[in-house]
């Protein structure tokens, strides 16, 4: 297996409803990329303070599996559409499991 | 289940037995600790650039298990010994899952 993790968190001032809209057009990746094996996306609960604000954790078959989802144009399209604007950092590991 | 996600990247510079002794390290944490469910250490696989070097992965039963995991001597050792030296960039999320 190979896994792919990405933290993101948001400007300062992001609206809730467009993290929610993060959230959501993430978790419709899954029924149109059958490269996903497994597929969470979270909301940190603030237990900790400094935190990133969502997480994806993805598992694949392999690294060209990940590729397939990395370069998916509907991946590609909540990443413009939803994420880049409300960005302020990133922080991804892929590996294998 | 509660899952916590943390991304490490170290200094430049970091030579390969310090990240090594990091991974080594995270990993003696199972069976020390009895609240993780399950718990994945990885290295970055260098797909993609910027990405940052380490990724844990843990579920608990629940946040108080985070709790006993986050503030346990063995963990914070390691973190002191292992990680601090060397730590440039983190980013975490916890969360319901």
């Amino acid at each position: 297996m190979f896994r792919h993790v990405v933290c993101l968190q948001w400007v300062p001032g992001t609206p809730a409803d467009r993290h929610d809209a993060v959230v959501a057009a993430l978790r419709t990746l899954p029924a149109r990329i059958p490269e996903i094996r497994s597929y969470t996306v979270g909301s940190d609960a603030h237990v900790n303070s400094g935190n990133h604000d969502v997480v994806v954790v993805a598992d694949f078959d392999d690294v060209a599996g990940y590729i397939v989802y990395r370069d998916h144009p509907d991946h590609q399209a909540v990443i413009a559409e939803h994420i880049k604007p409300i960005l302020a950092a990133r922080a991804a590991v892929q590996h294998e499991l």
